[in-house]
């Protein structure tokens, strides 16, 4: 490893490679390289100063329909543009963690498009292959990616703008479930489906980046969109996962390239453990259907059509006469199509709320098409690119699209319900190649794969359980906590203050004990737990007798809630405890 | 106690009570009184067949928008009246529960009004003072219940309707969190804040039907509209309630009448406890004048402005055009409408969700106005009556109106956020004077009192738990229960196999120990408690060494999670057990 270049030299390195890469059309503001610089140092001081900064230098982009404080936001309309006061709450999270903003991207006008090419500011070409879309309407943010002139960038999502461009680009993009992230200081679509969404080249660093966005405690004074992560959301996949997938019929028409990709992710699933099963698509694509075909586009006309009507010359002329369709829209077919959805909604969690069913994976996109495609047939041919994407934000889900091929882009993508944000990024891991997922990327994000541990995930309500014995990974109630969507966060030691020893039970357990002082004890193998606290409670309450749950002092010095056992079952029980652990005790004879 | 009724003898009861009350307005249809009979003896034969039927006997009403299968529901247009195959889930619920249904209630069409006047079935009269309005939509239910002609009745509750007829005729109303009850079956005014509600004379009646209402068990297939309590809803209020009251600007116009009324309630609630605390209402009003003014409106219209418009004959002349000036609303304005609702309702979650405030007190109605009022300004008489009833469904609130007074009446409503149910009608009791709340109406039902007990309450998610010590009820430690909505549910015993030792922990705590086989142990007076699963989880994550949570059996057998302590801890420690528990170990020490 090298010392780190001066901050003055890595401003220097960020604006050589963009303006190298002669991609202009993918940005619409830059920062200047002498403030640039500044930033860099100013993380630097930072941390110097002992402050921990989970994304310390690393660089990004700002779609341009998100607040960044004294650049102009335009959302892809010079006319529109005003220069806000303050940032948005998600930028502010990510400059407060350390991270250092590189510019504002381009973007199909109003966020409205999926394709990338509605913009004066230029059509924004394809990362891989030129001659194609980028995907959009996040379409500045994937490419800066893409082409390795930021670390991540953020996006919008309403009918695929996060997915779709990362799905073209060969990147990792993350629509994290509504409210998750607040959209205070955003420029809105359709303002009850917006979302922030995330790029990166890794699962790893995009959901260090959602870490840091989705953390509680960023501000968001009165944002009514903002939700917190319920007690009960999963913290990882079950232990054996079983994914839905689109039948023959929901593929006709998919490029075979990308039919083959996608097979490719799910034979992978399928080599990782998951058990992958046909499921009808039929009530996703009519919830897709009705955010364009309905009358949820007066979100959009009550969003930005006054002003529109306004200035109709200021307007992208694919983008204008979609909005303002919507000016005569009748509220009552707005109130049947917000019925239709409830109903839409209600189907939909019956198969991924109360089935087996964890996540289905989806290609993000049908098919790839090249830019003059898009400009013989603007409408149709974006129309067509939603539909595995439309549907997810209306019906609450949410969702990772991620590459699984590498070289050739072809996105897949995993969703779920609301919530299920860390299981559906742990299935887009075992769905990437191994390559890919280890961050192996070739620009230097090797560190990533490191980086990837329990603390860069979101943080969703848990609590810590050390168990020691028949709860440990292998053992055989071991599902008790996988069921409950708990994660297995470390294996570890007790400090040397605890007997183990068999108990009388069936299954066998072990129990451990706490030695009073002058008594000589030993260390203990455990592993730590996180388990949602819903699945904590109803845990606790259904243990068995002579098991309790106590305070277990740790290796490190920590505590934790953990197994130990009534006084009882300890008298004349023997003791185990110079096996290290009951693993090893087993494994003993 | 006398030995009841014949079954035919119950139904000729019934029938001839309701016809000597000479109010026939109050019915839409009723169960022919041979029906009855043979509904009373149903029930009979099932309770002695030992089904276990919560509602066994008790006769209710349904209002005229409900179905009941094989009855018409007409919502207060005869033109407009269907046949259902299938009772509403609500109406399967009662009867399942034993609850023997008398008929179908009167409404002000389409359940479009307060006032109880707006039907061909005939204005329905004030069951206390008739030249004045019965209230409504519910009209006829409310005063069914208030006549004492059923022991309870179902209204649904989109403006006020299951909680102005309450206040007007002197009776129990609550409108519980909108989903709690499945609408499956229920003629749409306002689709999306529609819930069904329950009228009693006492609130534990009102709480027991909720409790059977709200059983998750309760089938409602695909109802899009049905919620299930999460698990951090709290099961009490806190020991010392924080109460937000009206100002006198919002008192302005209110009859002084009741606002006497609403004083004493205040001061009840005082009395027993609560700190009051003034509270500026204007997000409220502002939210409730959105259902009428602004373009919500187009979801009444959109539930059955098809059908008026194709039967203008046939409509009642209030109703009607209120309904049909919604048919040009535009969707744009219904988007911004339901968007300025989203940072209202953030307001008031500000206000109730997050801070010490659990509950808001309000008059449930600022006049009673007599039916010439009415018939003279139909329209602006009405609007007027809904100034603190309409906002509550749109902010996602829950309520329970009750008569402080007895008499003249006078309701009040309790109300807070979505999933406060149960502490609502707790603060509803303690608001209410002590006569009414044991059940003492002199109709006689004062065994309502003695059922109002824990299984009579909705069942929201909880866990139990058993304490022994330092959180018993007064002792140091208790508001670690109650702060995270904990309830007591009975002070018990252990079964006899329980040492109690005097632990020395700060604050001193006892600790409880399983004796082993042929030891000899004592019982030891335990609490045992229903904590929310939320609670529970982090109250049990953040105990101190060197207690613990295990099985405790108690005296009747049964067995809860509970405290226990480390063995550690157990040597040497002082035995206790002899004094019976650790309050008679204080006492004597």
């Amino acid at each position: 490893m090298t010392a780190p270049a001066s901050p003055a030299a890595r401003a220097a390195a960020v604006e050589a490679r963009i303006d190298a890469d002669g991609r202009p059309e993918v940005w619409i503001e830059r920062v200047p390289v002498a403030e640039l610089a500044g930033a860099f140092a100013s993380v630097d001081a930072r941390a110097a100063a002992g402050e921990e900064l989970p994304l310390a230098g690393r660089t990004f982009a700002v779609k341009d329909n998100i607040d960044v404080a004294g650049v102009p936001t335009s959302a892809g309309c010079p006319a529109f543009a005003t220069v806000p006061d303050r940032s948005a709450p998600a930028v502010r999270a990510l400059l407060a963690a350390g991270a250092v903003h590189v510019g504002k991207t381009n973007l199909d006008q109003f966020a409205t498009g999926l394709v990338g090419t509605r913009s004066p500011y230029g059509a924004v070409r394809n990362a891989v292959d030129p001659s194609r879309v980028s995907g959009g309407s996040s379409s500045g943010s994937a490419v800066a990616v893409a082409l390795g002139q930021v670390d991540f960038a953020l996006g919008t999502d309403t009918a695929g703008s996060g997915r779709v461009p990362a799905a073209f680009n060969g990147i990792v993009g993350i629509k994290p479930t509504r409210g998750l992230v607040s959209t205070e200081g955003v420029v809105p679509a359709c303002r009850s489906f917006d979302c922030v969404s995330v790029f990166a080249r890794t699962v790893g660093l995009a959901e260090r980046v959602l870490a840091v966005l989705a953390d509680p405690a960023t501000p968001a004074t009165g944002d009514p969109h903002r939700r917190l992560p319920p007690p009960d959301a999963p913290l990882a996949p079950p232990a054996a996962p079983v994914v839905g997938r689109a039948g023959p019929d929901a593929l006709v028409g998919v490029d075979p390239g990308l039919v083959a990709g996608y097979e490719s992710a799910v034979a992978r699933l399928v080599a990782a453990g998951c058990t992958v099963v046909e499921v009808d698509l039929t009530p996703f694509l009519e919830a897709g259907r009705l955010l364009y075909e309905g009358a949820f586009l007066a979100e959009r006309y009550a969003a930005v059509g006054g002003w529109i009507d306004a200035h109709p010359g200021d307007v992208d002329p694919v983008v204008g006469p979609i909005i303002t369709s919507a000016r005569d829209l009748g509220a009552s077919r707005l109130a049947a199509d917000v019925d239709r959805l409830g109903q839409l909604s209600a189907e939909v969690e019956a198969l991924l709320g109360s089935s087996e069913v964890c996540s289905l994976v989806l290609p993000t996109v049908p098919t790839h098409p090249t830019l003059d495609e898009v400009a013989a047939d603007p409408v149709g041919v974006n129309a067509a690119l939603g539909r595995f994407t439309t549907f997810v934000n209306l019906l609450d889900l949410c969702a990772v699209s991620v590459d699984p091929v590498g070289g050739l882009p072809c996105g897949v993508s995993l969703l779920g319900p609301a919530w299920s944000d860390r299981v559906q990024a742990d299935l887009a891991r075992l769905a990437t190649a191994p390559a890919q997922g280890a961050g192996a990327d070739g620009d230097g994000d090797a560190d990533d794969a490191a980086a990837d541990d329990a603390w860069a995930r979101p943080a969703f309500p848990s609590v810590l359980l050390a168990v020691a014995g028949a709860h440990l990974s292998g053992q055989p109630l071991n599902h008790q906590l996988t069921t409950r969507g708990g994660r297995l966060v470390r294996t570890t030691a007790t400090a040397p203050v605890y007997r183990l020893v068999a108990l009388a039970t069936e299954p066998p357990k072990p129990g451990l004990v706490h030695v009073g002082p002058g008594s000589s004890g030993g260390t203990v193998e455990v592993e730590v737990w996180e388990v949602p606290p819903v699945g904590f409670a109803t845990f606790v309450a259904g243990l068995p007798r002579p098991m309790a749950i106590g305070q277990v002092a740790l290796a490190d010095g920590s505590s934790v809630p953990g197994f130990l056992c009534e006084p009882e079952a300890v008298d004349g029980a023997r003791d185990i405890t110079a096996s290290g652990g009951w693993r090893a005790h087993l494994a003993g004879g």
